[in-house]
C-alpha cells in the first residue's frame, strides 16, 4: 500500500490506526484541569495551546492561533474554511516524516490513553434529521404498519429539533429513563422505568460558518459551511417514544442523553473517500431545484459504521464485543450538504458549533439496521456469544460506534470509539 | 382601590401601567453600547449596573451582586429563590415611596422609550409545549378531521424541541418564510413563500436553577424552579408545517423566528393572582401520581392574554392596533409546574435560562382563539376596520401580544408588548 506521506509519529503508520497524518481530528481534552484543544496523531495527542505557546503556529494568522488556545472548537470553527485548511497544512507539516525539527513537537504530546476527553464543541443547537429511507421505511413499518412511508419522505429532508443539555461526551454513563408507556392492551399508561432502551448509530454534522438570519445557504456551497464530522449515538426508548411521539415528534424518548464521540474529523481529511450521492431510484421525484447539488457524482461519503455490543457476562467472561450492524453513510437518501440547505431554506440560522446529526444510518440488507428496532422484524432474537439474547439493552450493557474509511492506495481514517454502558434507572416516582 | 405599597416613580402608580411596584420584571436594555440587567419600574429602567455600582445593594450577597453586574439574567437565575427573593425586596425598598434617598436612586433611571432592549437570557435550550386543550382539539380537527384530540393528550403534557438560534427580541422583524408547500390536489409540493403565516400566543416559563442529569423535578417542588414568565410569539408557516410535519414534528415551518418580550416577570409577583388549576372534567383521567401536585387550588394563574394587529393600512390612516383575541391562562390543560415534572421525569437536564412555552393558548369560547388558524373554523373571515380582510398575515402586519392581570384591591401586573412585524420573504430559490 503505498501511502502518500507518513509521520514520525511511528503509530500514526500503523495500517489499523483511525489517525495517520491524513485525518487530523479535532478533540477537546484536560491538561491540568483545564481544557485545551489537540488534534489525534496515531496513539497521540499534539496539544495545540502548547503549539501556540511554543511558536509552532507562528506561521498562521493571529486568529487562528488564538482560535488554537480557547477551550472549544468553536472559535476555530467560526473562522471559514481557509483557515481551517492552513492551520491542517501546518500541523501536517510538524508531524510529517520529514520535519527536522520533530524533538521540539515530540515534547508537546500527550498519550491519548492518559487523556480526558471533553464534549469538543459548544453546541447551540442540535437538530436531527431522518436521511436513511431504509431506517425510516423499516421503522415506519413497526409504528405505521399500513402506512411506512409518508408521502413527502422523498420530497423533504424530514427532521427535528434535538436537545442540546443533554449532550454527552463518550464514556458517560446512560441512565435508564422512566416515562410512560402503555401497553397496545392497556387501558391507561404507567410510569416507570423504559423497557425498550435502544441506540441509534448516527453521523453527526458541525457547523463550520453559519449563516445570517433570513438568508438560506445554496445547495452548491452547503459543503463550505461544514466543519467535520463526529459520530452520534441517539440513545432512544422506543417504549416512551411510541406512546408520546404523536402528533409533535418523539421528545423524552431521545432527550435523556445523545452521546457524541470525542475526535471531530475535518472534512476535508474525507475528501478522498467521496462518491456519487445515493442513487434515486428511476420512478422517485427529482429533488426540488434548492436541493439539487451540481455535484452529485462525489456528494457522497464512503464510511463504513459498526455496532458492537458487550454485556456485563461477556465482560466477566473477558469476551471481545460482538458486532451488531455493519452500515455505510452513503446509503442515506440525502446528502450531508442537503441537510444543511434544507435546514436554512426557510431563513433559519445555523451558528457555528451547532450539530445536525444525519439520522440512523441503515443499509437496505440484513446485519446492517442501524438500531435494534429496525432487528425486531428478524425472525431470531439477537444472540449474545454467553448464551443471552437482545431485544432491547440490558443494564451495563455497552454500545460502541465506529467509523472509518479505506481505499486502495489511501490511509484508514477513523473515527474512534464512541462508547456508552447503559446504567439502571432512578427510582421512578 | 387599596395599593399595599406605591413608589416615588409616579407612572408606576398609574393604576395602567404594567410595571408598578409590585412587579419589577427583570430585562436587559443596551447602556452606552454595553448590556446591563434593569427593572421595569412605570416608564422608567432602574439599571442594577449602577446600582451595584453606587453600592446601593450592598446589603445583598456577593453572589447577588455579581449577578446584577452580568451581561444576561442568567447568573442571577442559577442563584435560586432565595436570592431571587432577597434581591426583589431591595428593589422594592429602593423604589417604595417611603424611601428617603430617593435622589440617588433617581440617577440611575433610563427612560424606557428610549432604552434599547436586548433578549434577557442566554437561552440553552426551548422546549415547546402544547398545553391548551381547546387549541390541541381545535388545531388537531383541521389536521385530523377524525381524530383530533390523540389519546395520549390527557396523560402527557405533549412537548417538543424548538430552535434556539432564531429567538428574537420583541420588535425585531419576521421574514416571512420559503418552504416547501403542497396542495391536497397536488402531485408534487412546490418552493416558494409560506402563504400561510400565522402567530402563536404563549407564555414563556423561564428556568431559574435546573436539575442534575438524571434526577428529576418532584411536582411538588417544580415552581421553585421557575425564575419567571415572559411572552412569546410562535410564529408559524401552517402551509409549510402540514407537509412537513409527519412523523417528527414541526421543524422549518416554526424554527426561522420564535419572538419573545423584553420583559421577565418574576414567579414572586404573580403569587396574589394564583388560581386554581384548570378543571378536569369528571370522566377525564387523573394525572399520574409524578405530576399529580398537592396544591391543585392555587396552581392556576389568572394572566389575561390578548392579540392586537395592525396592517400596513390601518397605520397609514392611523388606526389603532385592533384585538384580535383575549385568552387566559388559566385554560391551560397542564400546569406551569407539570411541564417542569414532565420534561425532567425521564432525568433530562434544565439549565439556568432554558425557556419552556406553553404552546398556543386558547380558550374554549370563539374570540379565544390564540392563533389564526383556529379562527378558520369560523364561517366569516376576519375583517379589519380598513375593509381587508385577513386569513393568514400579510407583509407589513404587525403583531401586537399583551398580558395582564387585576384584581380587586391588587395593582395591575403586566408583561409590556411582544410585538413583531412581518416583512416580505427573501427570493425563495
Amino acid at each position: 500500500m503505498a501511502i502518500a506521506s507518513s509521520s514520525w509519529v511511528a503509530s500514526a503508520n500503523d495500517p489499523e490506526s483511525d489517525f495517520p497524518i491524513q485525518n487530523l481530528p479535532y478533540g477537546v481534552f484536560l491538561y491540568r484541569e483545564t481544557a485545551h484543544l489537540g488534534v489525534a496523531i496515531g496513539d497521540q495527542i499534539l496539544d495545540l495551546y502548547t503549539c501556540a505557546d511554543h511558536g509552532l503556529l507562528s506561521s498562521l494568522s493571529r486568529e487562528v492561533v488564538s482560535a488554537c488556545r480557547a477551550r472549544t472548537l468553536n472559535p476555530l470553527m467560526s473562522l471559514g474554511r481557509d483557515a481551517w485548511s492552513a492551520l491542517r497544512r501546518q500541523l501536517m507539516a510538524l508531524l510529517d516524516a520529514g520535519y527536522e525539527k520533530k524533538r521540539d513537537v515530540e515534547a508537546l504530546l500527550i498519550p491519548m490513553k492518559d487523556a480526558i476527553m471533553r464534549l469538543p464543541v459548544d453546541i447551540g443547537d442540535y437538530t436531527d434529521f431522518y436521511a436513511s429511507i431504509y431506517h425510516a421505511t423499516r421503522v415506519g413499518s413497526l409504528f405505521r404498519p399500513d402506512n411506512p412511508l409518508l408521502p413527502n419522505y422523498k420530497y423533504v429532508p424530514i427532521g427535528y429539533h434535538g436537545r442540546v443539555s443533554s449532550i454527552v461526551i463518550s464514556g458517560s454513563e446512560i441512565r435508564r429513563p422512566c416515562g410512560q408507556t402503555k401497553a397496545a392492551a392497556a387501558e391507561a399508561p404507567v410510569f416507570g422505568p423504559s423497557k425498550s432502551l435502544d441506540y441509534e448509530l448516527e453521523i453527526g454534522i458541525l457547523v463550520g460558518t453559519g449563516n445570517s438570519p433570513g438568508h438560506s445557504i445554496p445547495i452548491d456551497k452547503a459543503e463550505e459551511h461544514i466543519f467535520g464530522l463526529c459520530l452520534v449515538n441517539d440513545w432512544s426508548a422506543r417504549d416512551i417514544q411510541s406512546w408520546e411521539y404523536q402528533p409533535l415528534g418523539p421528545f423524552l424518548a431521545k432527550n435523556f442523553a445523545t452521546t457524541i464521540s470525542p475526535w471531530v474529523v475535518p472534512l476535508e481529511a474525507l475528501s478522498p473517500y467521496r462518491v456519487p450521492a445515493f442513487e434515486r431510484p428511476a420512478d422517485d421525484p427529482a429533488p426540488l431545484p434548492y436541493l439539487a447539488s451540481s455535484s452529485r457524482e462525489k456528494d457522497g461519503i464512503d464510511l463504513t459504521l459498526e455496532v458492537y455490543l458487550q454485556s456485563e457476562a461477556m465482560r466477566q467472561q473477558q469476551m471481545p464485543a460482538m458486532i451488531l450492524s455493519r452500515g455505510n453513510l452513503r446509503d442515506l437518501y440525502w446528502t450531508i450538504g442537503q441537510l444543511v440547505t434544507h435546514h436554512t431554506c426557510n431563513g433559519c440560522n445555523l451558528r457555528p458549533g451547532d450539530l445536525l446529526a444525519t439520522g440512523t444510518i441503515s443499509g437496505p440488507a440484513a446485519g446492517s439496521e442501524g438500531c435494534l428496532l429496525e432487528k425486531r422484524q428478524n425472525p431470531e432474537p439477537l444472540r449474545l456469544p454467553t448464551g443471552e439474547t437482545r431485544t432491547f439493552l440490558e443494564d451495563d450493557d455497552e454500545i460502541i460506534f465506529r467509523a472509518y474509511t479505506q481505499r486502495s492506495g489511501l490511509p484508514r481514517i477513523g473515527f474512534g470509539d464512541c462508547t456508552g454502558r447503559v446504567v439502571a434507572s432512578q427510582a421512578c416516582e
